[in-house]
């Protein structure tokens, strides 16, 4: 009898208390191993994550918390040669493991880059601008996401056992959160592995990572109102899910990633000597082999004008013809087994119903040939594609969770996009077209329906194969979609922690607001004192230190000088009778870009010191026109200061106002700088 | 008998094939309608919207829309009088009125602003930057939010007939789909008559409003994966919705915003004589008095510092016994009737419950002293406040739905966090402190479990109080809270608008992006003609169109003139030696402020033209030093084109990138503009 796969519960690995059921190699039939949660203490599990393992994550910074998922995928990364071998037995090929395994540690990387990146080296975001909420300035709204004290339960799908769980855990560690993973069985043993590594690694702080193998029994019993449940599966259980007690009435959050009739779209402008016509064909033949077609993405229903529908289906099936079935270990082999003879019958099933308003036009479900295997013992089956009777409703409702496409055809635009409505919700379809009008009408067609959309040229073809292509899911590009996909949203970046986060809304005077936010708010005390806030390092600057500028007249001769210098001469800034007549300004102004340019003569401390650079600008805008014999001063605040953890400076922002003589706002901005984390005075960081 | 309401439906006003039931006057118990939507062609409403009002409102920008809201607002502005005279019926006084007529047309006036200032002139919404997807920059990634082709049906509560049906209305109309509206029962006549005069004013598309006076009954059965159902009200109601088919298999998306019992903190710091102890209990008086606290923001709990039970009780009391309760037409009532005499037996019954754990320390829920009405026969009950027992439960559970309240203890800012949290996520809480440590520790203690947070002190305390205080939910920030609360989210400003569109991952080229978005996007074709494009008009510019300028040298001699002119003598500009030593730099650099200048200098076309202002500048970064001698140019190319309603030009934003001698970026950043709409070479704008 082979190994019983483990679970990881409150910081030690529980075995069953009973043998569990076998698992079975895909393509082989043998037992890789035997699963069960029999014993499992659910009620530890979840209060481990609460009190120890979220605890540990949420006094992390962002930052730090990206930093430790930078160095978890460099560890897995060199351990993948142990998971490419267990990953065959799930009859997956080196281009399937690939997916899988290479796919989910670059998520992990690209969770770690935008961490750092994109949010702040902190604990809590902002969302939006301050809001005013009176005329006086005392009362001001902002919008914070912060980290939720709960437990992020993710259940996954069998397809792909180490993507589908760090494609959920890095976005949810990100956000604060520990993970309690529940694989799907049949492929658990390849995530039980990963996990292990992971555990022994000791990169992730103690009680962030649990693993589940089994079933999960009352799991969810024990969540409550900041828990979460991150499904991907079949619509059937997540209608189980939704009808939970705890999600009814407790308030857990549940994310459904279920059954999607994804499409690609042949545009009308397409022609078969098109190499956009060889792009849609490769991806339809792509989308049903890969992975055997066990992808919630791959291309269900090909949709096709009705004059392309022959030359389609012939070269779809010329292609399908030249793939090689069989044994992944063999290197001929283009596609494995299915996970189990199991899901091979539920294929079955779904052709069947096909077949009651589709005829099938390549593959047989009964019958394939194989390399390397034994074709019945093996959960094997060949690719099948079929083509849709007029009005045919079953491919639009069956979801074949295997090599199986449906060749349709529409007449017009519009009748392709009402039939990729018909899905009733997808993740993903492709538009294959090289008309911009056709790209533009078919994408924002279907796009209430989808949550992604290829769009697939000449142009990006390289490109968008190297990146996965139709099928898979990016990172940094959100993943899910509406109606019967399940109406969840994954990924996309740094979307993806903030759905889990909680968004609130906090109405405070701007004082209050900075001592909360660790911004500096518009209206909140500046603290000037006798060192110019250019003197002090990033150790020593604090949120609201300031420096208010001598004021500085704006001559004519400062304008034309101006002029000269830059080549800037636009009639505003030279020609005093055109000036007059334009309806803004009324008479010569002077250039914006002077303007700041002085402010910058104003604020900045010329000798060497902590800051090292001034970067960028952010929202700059020109209030009121600055005429000849203004008086300008500038007003400059420190408003965020974010340390590097990688060098020994950080960014500081300060906030800008140039005012005139009469205190208008004449121009406002934000100065990025870079501000060397320490400085002593002989010049030295 | 009194008049039957009548539903809005495909077109027309539908009268109930029944008498229906009878509504009745808070104060007298008189009937003031009768109501049924018996007969009400449920399918024929849902069609209407969906083929008659969505495609009505869709065809329209978010400008137009937003144009039409404003319209709106200003109509039912100048019609305040009637719903007011209808108001007093439903038992409010006239600043409870104003809270729900005056606070509903305030939403929609909101709605127009944000609108026209946040939202494009286009029927999409692009969602944040672009990814590239690929090393080469042929592939790239764009968010895209657009409108869904369904319907929103909003379930509205009885105790704001006006604003509960405008805040749903505002948000829903400015994404483009068309609201069927379906008021409580008790205070429908209020809501009729507000959709009665805006039927009749025509400003909204026909199908964009229909109202359904009476029992929703099938109504749910209709919807399907691209519609949705707002929902407030009872968690009870919650719960059936949730269970409803179409939420649970048919992707209808349900938004709920129920139960909560909200909090108000009293911060350790404050004490009987500083200003925020008043504020914290002239804070709990209102929201138990206003609306009778017939609303789901209002403070069900205080929660105070043990030393501050008593002097907080004691002066809680002092002011409720000032309140005068009775007939809301008589000027010198506070307090008017609940809604029904039902609803005053449900308050009587939770705090009956209420007092397993609790004790009446003010009030006698069967007595009350009213003016100018009949105690029995108006719904009036007495304010009633509570003292919890240590270790009490009910005040954290029992939701008594009017003017009720419990006092409890905290012995640590800890313990006060725990405790609020008890309620299991809530709409809103108070934090009345007016020390910024227990501000940020509360605050952001709190946050997880609320919706919004009020943080009050003697500083913003006169403009919250004028913006509604802690009850009163602001269009421009979010109303919702996670967990019991309901887990939906509203309002927000645009936010509320994003939450009802679809966002879309888009995988293109740069071209087809461009084309998609009608933004232009980098790497995309540029269009460089004979005429400057600063020469054409609004009508005439088009995405793409670029100018490339002549190289220009930057040299130690400009650098010098310009740290002369501005008086930016920073080292890195001045000090070879200094500047040699800069980590960054190593030697002498052009002032960033220089190389924008001069870039304007290469790209501004000087005559008087179309181009009447550059009003700002967003996201400049600098990438590379120029160093003295080194070579520059611009590219500026129309990445924007957003036309104003309102004014004989708009916004045109340009792309602007200046390169170096080896075509390494140098800076990047968008270039705003207000540009003409038609121009003639005479000077005529």
């Amino acid at each position: 009898m082979s190994a019983l796969l483990e679970s990881y519960v409150a910081g030690h690995w529980f075995r069953a208390e009973d043998e569990g059921e076998a698992v079975l190699d895909a393509t082989t039939g043998e037992e890789v191993a035997r699963i069960s949660s029999r014993g499992v203490d659910l009620r530890a599990m979840v209060e481990h994550a609460r009190t120890t393992g979220g605890p540990a994550v949420r006094r992390m910074t962002f930052h730090e918390r990206a930093g430790l998922l930078k160095a978890l995928a460099k560890h897995l990364g060199q351990l993948k040669d142990e998971f490419y071998a267990l990953s065959l037995r799930t009859g997956a090929t080196q281009r399937d493991s690939m997916i899988d395994i290479d796919g989910g540690i670059g998520t992990v990387f690209s969770y770690a880059s935008k961490g750092t990146r994109e949010l702040p080296n902190d604990t809590i975001v902002l969302d939006g601008a301050v809001e005013g909420l009176g005329r006086g300035g005392t009362f001001v709204g902002q919008h914070v996401y912060t980290s939720r004290p709960g437990v992020a339960v993710q259940i996954n799908a069998f397809n792909f056992p180490v993507w589908g769980m760090l494609e959920k855990l890095a976005p949810a560690f990100l956000a604060g959160l520990p993970s309690i993973v529940k694989p799907a069985s049949q492929t658990a043993y390849l995530t039980e592995a990963v996990v292990r590594r992971i555990i022994e690694s000791e990169i992730l702080p103690e009680g962030s990572l649990q693993l589940l193998c089994g079933s999960a029994g009352t799991l969810l019993d024990e969540l409550g109102e900041q828990d979460s449940v991150a499904f991907t599966g079949s619509a059937h259980t997540a209608e189980i899910l939704r009808n939970h007690p705890s999600v009814l009435h407790r308030g857990v959050r549940l994310g459904v990633e279920a059954d999607s009739l994804n499409c690609s779209i042949l545009g009308p402008d397409v022609t078969t000597d098109a190499p956009e016509f060889d792009l849609f064909v490769k991806g339809v033949v792509a989308e049903m082999t890969v992975k055997a077609g066990q992808k919630c993405t791959a291309i269900r229903r090909a949709i096709v004008p009705e004059a392309m529908a022959d030359p389609v289906i012939e070269a779809i099936s010329a292609r399908l013809a030249k793939v090689v079935v069989g044994n992944p270990a063999d290197e001929s082999v283009r596609m494995g087994a299915l996970a189990s003879v199991g899901q091979r019958e539920e294929v079955r099933k779904a052709i069947e119903a096909l077949r009651n308003s589709a005829d099938i036009v390549y593959g047989d479900p009964e019958r394939v040939d194989v390399v390397g295997a034994d074709a019945e013992r093996g959960a094997f089956i060949s690719p099948v594609l079929l083509r849709a009777h007029p009005g045919a409703s079953e491919p639009h409702d069956v979801e074949p969770f295997g090599p199986v496409s449906t060749v349709l055809t529409y007449a017009s635009t519009d009748e392709a996009i009402a039939l990729a409505a018909r899905g009733k919700g997808s993740l993903v379809a492709s538009v294959v077209t090289h008309d911009p009008e056709v790209a533009r009408t078919v994408t924002l067609g279907l796009a209430p329906w989808h949550g992604r959309i290829l769009v697939l040229d000449r142009h990006d073809a390289a490109e968008a194969a190297t990146a996965g292509g139709h099928g898979s899911p990016l990172p940094v590009l959100v993943h899910g979609g509406p109606g019967r996909a399940g109406g969840g949203e994954e990924l996309g970046g740094i979307r993806g922690v903030l759905h889990h986060l909680q968004r609130t809304a906090v109405q405070a005077s701007p004082d209050m607001l900075t001592a909360i936010t660790g911004r500096w708010t518009t209206g909140s005390q500046r603290s000037v004192d006798d060192v110019h806030p250019f003197r002090k390092s990033l150790r020593d600057l604090r949120i609201g230190d300031s420096i208010v500028s001598e004021p500085r007249p704006v001559t004519l001769a400062d304008i034309d000088r101006f002029a000269e210098l830059t080549g800037d001469t636009f009639y505003a800034h030279t020609d005093p009778e055109a000036a007059a007549a334009n309806p803004l300004f009324g008479g010569i102004v002077a250039h914006g870009y002077l303007v700041v340019s002085l402010a910058a003569g104003l604020f900045v401390d010329p000798d060497p010191g902590p800051v090292l650079a001034n970067f960028g600008v952010d929202n700059l805008r020109f209030l009121t026109p600055v005429k000849a014999d203004d008086t300008i001063r500038v007003t400059l605040t420190v408003k965020q200061i974010t340390p590097r953890s990688s060098a020994d400076y950080g960014e500081v922002r300060w906030d800008a106002v140039v005012t005139n003589q009469d205190d208008a706002p004449v121009a406002t901005y934000d100065v990025l700088t870079l501000v060397a984390k320490t400085w002593d005075d002989q010049g030295h960081a």
